[in-house]
């Protein structure tokens, strides 16, 4: 390998001669060999280069840093949010937790790129940036780091999960009115149950959403809360006058997104019930999509021996052995990433119970589990309602039968004849597998034409009053 | 044992002559021995009396319940409300996951307490009410129990949790008043950091709740909102024409909290989201408060082989073998519940989950989790406070020992003397054991004035600029 | 309130004269308001019953306690275990995390009754015993408290939550024999496949009940060791030579079980992974139950419009509303214990989780949860198999109509035919909404007779090779 | 792009001419844009690789594939396990839950792979493998899948989970023989207690591991039985008799491995217990290394205001802001990976408890999960035993310090003057600031020479008796 020193505090380091990284992030590499080597979130990277950009924009604009330093430290910021440099770090989630030696990643990449836009050789010369003293001025990595999750989570949430969720809601909402004269079978305990329309059904489902929806952007105020300007312990020590709230409307500027200073810089350090808050609110759509795939999984079942009132697109071969067969696969992606964002709630609130005094040490894997949900119920519920949800279709003879062959018209009686009269002649009819009308008939509770003018199903789902 | 016949649609069964209930309370209790018995809440019988109380003052006024039946009802509900008949609801949460049979257990109390009110004796003589037609007409269990469930843990959010966290967080607050100027050693990692106040520290614990409470409270409309109405599967089968709105309007009324009809009842029946949701602002608490009880348990450590930077009230002999030794039990009380909470936050979520078509069958399960957590948390909080919180005074003498010898004042020469040269002070008076000031000045990098100047706890604290 | 006045290393506390217990149960009670009164677990005072009882003995047999207050304290003991003080155990589970307040609730009580039963009045006269010196002797919260908490564990475990199990898997395992000649379709992916038989499904479930039932009995050893003997903090301070071992004999002998001493103590106060170890296989128990609960209630949907191929007893009227439904409702009833068995685990692990030094303070709180997980299992199932296992019925005509109706049945061909063509032949059948005979043979790949004699589901179904 | 066209029962699909997949992958990459590209675990991909050949071999020998087919399946499978073909795999883990896109993506792969090893151009000439007829011959992705997460997830943990814990359990064995003369404090509640040594606190660690890995070894047997021959529903349609068994002993034969045959196959394929059971194991060593990195963390804490007691290795720069301070980052590393466990356990309870009838569709996030953390323990444990645990030393002076000063020596004479008078002598030393021999002598409860030859920590932590 060829290779150039790189140093630090501690003493030489050998880092490969076509790395752009330093000492602290070779160091972090050799002593943290767990997992896949770059697990740490390129959405964090992103969030930091933002980060180091505003922080160089109000260091300088304070006047404790040059105006040459703030360029070319934006330059690099630059650079790295064009994705040019992603293989420059190789750090992992399963690291120190306060993911400090991604913040020294970003510093040393930031320093030693700047000196090549400088037309010098890493490693030769003056510094044209120094990592600590120039791109990490103002800064701590237990302020940046939880700056850096916030943006990257808050990104995720607004560009990919509420987008996502939006689609699928708006689809089934649309389904929801297609199918609003739809008459069929309920089902409660799975057992049949009076009727409702299938459009009603579907209402429940876009309801779920909403609620979900609802929750999740109440969460976003205090997503939008950033902790830069904290420094070490929450104080703001070594930042100039005005630090905070300034670096905050650079990185709102900057993301276009509504970014504030938090309040109270201690809380944004030592704890994350920021993500703990968010994720809540993402395990909840988790668990509203479950039951909204399970649902469709269930009403798409057959084609002969299952529910299946409805029909779903057969999108691929359904098994490597049965001809013929086409299987609820997007349902399955979704509950499986259902399964998943459970997991992470207890990853999460488990990282965010243990924060220590001034600071909480489970930085990384909070905002790695928190971006992976994020991610999934963003993509799965875009990939469900692409190639799912648009194309659910009633399969009306199927509905029909079920409707027509139920027992549970008969509530329809409750009103007319009686609780216990109507349920002897459910009850007969279900012993002699005959019908309602028949029976209700034969016991002469009612006749033929009270039976065809109080049971009717189109009449028993008449919306709420 | 003296007993009578009771009946259902099933046929006859024998109940105790001293008990209230009838046929199917009995097979209730027969059929599901499972746990200790009557663990159905107490909360959701009393959301039941509530609702069965407005259902009958609705149904008078929509025509279809003679008054004298809606009085008989409603002074058995307020018998129920006022704790008379406690010892009638022997069910347990491990029945039917709708709560049919709690729901039926209610409408046989009520009809054979009518009864009784009537002069009559239960089992004899016409009945005074008959426990489907008139205590649970225009009603189903699928639309009351999710009603009895909001109703019990609406009330036991706003009139438990939510004081008791509030009583603590004013505590918090008032010490962080208290203690702005009580400079002391900062720690990050569980290491020594740069100094903050107290008061500041504190400070974190207060935004903490601040932020848990808003989250809780965010989620109050969604649990303000009564699923009756919706009856079977939501359509509102069997209801009178304006009857959803108004029963929540009588709800309100009885209950003088805002509740509201659901504007979806499919979702009310077939998804607990609102449980969900409210409990996830309940687990967000619990990780807040676990953080805040750990550090004052881990502050007040020792008495001299610990932290020791505060002092708690010692309020029971801590050990059973070493005297003098006192323990931060309110701590353990506290982080134990918190520990439930999360775990019931996963037993809620995963039954949510599961509910399918027109209704979720984990009601019981659900409901009973959530009304523990928020008792529990509201308890653990009012606990602490009264006998942790506000008896906490700084150990003065221990903060201050603390504070001069720590090795991290050293930051405040950072932007005196460089990154480098602080830390090789820091390094030096590691190694030797000495003070940052002896070798600050032998180093030759600061005079002792500058030093004294420069290095200035009280202003390394200066609060965010 | 007629009250004597009791003394603890405090000063003086008002008890009430109808109570047996002492100045640190009452303070207790006072200052952990939290939940329902009474709420730690009976079964952790029996446990503590057994082990003073075994501390006296060996005590006495190693000549640091008289034969006289020996025979008090056995005799005490034994008047717990009969049940006959159970109303002087007020304290909550939300108390200090050792337990300590329980081993001096159970060390008061049994020191003032054997002062009774020496014939004196509570509160005068020379004490018969004293609940430190005596009671406790050799002892510590410390350690008596997960000694208690292992013995109510372990008990629970083998006399109530494998009896249960294995009640349960007795019956699938007859019903899997009964059914095994019942040819029925299978569904993977809740979609139609080939046949299996109905024996065979549930063969199934017995196969995960074996599993889950062996890994339960292995993590009965862990269980089975006792923390006694370690007093405060794993050394055995203050205990004669040769107690740990013989004290562990004695619990032996009094409970009748395999009980022994913890080989290392540190590790048995410390940490709770034996609680831990056998909650997992509870909740694996949990995760197998869950599975086969919702097959049943999904097999025996219907009783028209569902999969019906099973029938389940009709334990109680299923609706208020819906005359002649009757529900899967043990099935509901076990589900819902499954889903707060997966929230006990969670629990259970986060309390596991945050050991510190020499003790674990979630003692109390790990071990209600686990007492009511192996409650619940065991009840949950008695229950299931008493009131549906016990019943399950196969319905042989809607097994047929789904067999005969079925596609899948074209996988028979593929070894005959190959892959391509028999998909051919099930679309058609599918698009067309025919038979499968039909299409194979209008399709020229097979004769009548081919059909026949290829596609036989009884020979599809043979067993594994 | 540069493609041909791939086949299945559904149609043509483009593929890159690249790229050796077919049109089932092809369709499952389109319609599965779930998170990033390629999570299915390569480890999945190794054990299918296992199987296709070891498949291959069973069905040559059982007479129904050519020996030419076995040898080209087999050597591709040969150039997969050798890593050749690692970019061949795209596929996500959120496909369809049996993972059956991912066992065509194998099919696909050693079809079109041989092709090119018999000279021939994909898409052209006669196919030298059907990927379906001889590839996946005797197999479904229902029996495939389960089986290859089984080889995956085994090899997983005897090949990294183990040996990393044994490192590591084994250290600290050393550690605590070590340590075995180191009297220290002892703590409990976070108090001060009781003295006990260094290599005693530290046995209670290798108790935990010793305790964690007994129970993961537990569970290998059931992890070591492979569903391989069940094929669709578990009945082994369409396998040559004698398969099930032969097969598992060639994947026995190629792994080196001690696989069999599962013996019931239903349940091998609908529910994956298995996969349930170990995790709960992994879930176990969690807790207790998140006990274990803990103490250490905060026995290692300070430099100057903690606990420090021992001190750890210093690997890194700790902190850009904070010169001369160290972290302890590994025990960081290891607490996070714990709460990431924690919460993979609940995904994977979460998705190990839905299956359904013949099959559990939660196949890939299931495997996924366990796969992270059997390489996270594993590779964390090592991290921690070469960076942390091997480079523990007390801190002998501060040990000492602690221990002198301690007021819990007290306890020494609760044996010879009784407990009251030692609580006096404690209390009165906490008020007065001054030592136990003091107050002991004032007091007038012993003299000097009494309390020197009682009061000796080293003799207070004789081991047990």
């Amino acid at each position: 390998m060829d290779y150039r020193i790189e140093k630090d505090t501690m003493g030489e380091v050998k880092v490969s001669s076509d790395k752009l990284w330093g000492a602290q992030t070779e160091r972090s590499k050799n002593n943290f060999k767990i997992g896949a080597p770059g697990s740490m979130p390129l959405e964090i990277v992103y969030g930091f280069a933002y980060l180091k950009k505003a922080a160089a924009f109000t260091n300088c604009e304070l006047g404790v840093l040059p105006v040459e330093k703030r360029d070319y430290i934006a330059q690099v910021c630059d650079e790295i949010l064009a994705g040019k440099h992603d293989d420059q770090f190789p750090l992992v989630i399963w690291q120190t937790g306060s993911g400090t030696q991604s913040n020294m990643n970003l510093n040393e990449v930031i320093a030693n790129r700047a000196h090549q836009l400088a037309g010098k050789t890493i490693g030769e010369g003056e510094k044209t940036l120094n990592p600590n003293d120039d791109v990490n001025k103002s800064q701590s990595s237990n302020d940046t780091f939880p700056t850096g999750m916030h943006i990257a989570a808050y990104k995720k949430v607004v560009q990919v999960t509420l987008p996502g969720l939006k689609k699928l809601r708006n689809t089934l909402k649309k389904k929801s009115e297609e199918f609003k004269g739809v008459v069929k079978i309920g089902r409660t305990h799975f057992m049949d149950a009076t009727p409702l329309t299938l459009g009603q059904e579907f209402s429940g489902y876009v309801a779920q959403l909403d609620y979900g929806i609802r929750a999740l952007e109440n969460t976003l105020p205090h997503l939008s809360e950033l902790a830069l300007g904290g420094t070490a312990v929450g104080t703001g020590l070594n930042t100039p006058k005005g630090y905070s709230k300034r670096v905050a409307e650079f990185i709102a500027k900057f993301t276009d997104l509504p970014f504030t200073s938090a309040p109270n810089k201690f809380e944004a350090l030592a704890s994350h019930d920021a993500l703990v808050e968010s994720h809540g609110a993402l395990k909840q759509l988790a668990v509203a999509l479950n039951k909204i795939a399970n649902d469709i999984r269930m009403l798409a079942s057959g084609p002969r021996s299952g529910i299946g009132e409805i029909n779903i697109p057969a999108n691929e071969p359904g098994s490597s052995i049965m001809p013929g067969k086409v299987n609820p696969t997007q349902c399955e992606a979704l509950t499986m990433v259902c399964a998943q964002v459970m997991g992470n709630d207890v990853a999460i609130s488990v990282g965010g119970m243990q924060g220590q005094f001034e600071l909480n040490v489970f930085k990384p894997v909070m905002a790695a589990n928190f971006l992976q949900s994020a991610q999934l119920i963003g993509d799965a519920c875009s990939s469900f309602d692409e190639h799912c949800a648009q194309g659910i279709e009633p399969n009306y003879q199927r509905i029909k039968e079920h409707l027509d062959n139920s027992l549970m018209l008969v509530t329809a009686l409750n009103t007319k004849i009686g609780y216990y009269k109507a349920a002897e002649i459910a009850n007969t009819a279900h012993t002699n597998g005959t019908t309602l009308k028949e029976e209700a008939v034969n016991l002469g509770y009612v006749t033929k034409e009270e039976f065809d003018e109080w049971v009717r199903p189109e009449e028993m789902v008449g919306g709420l009053k």
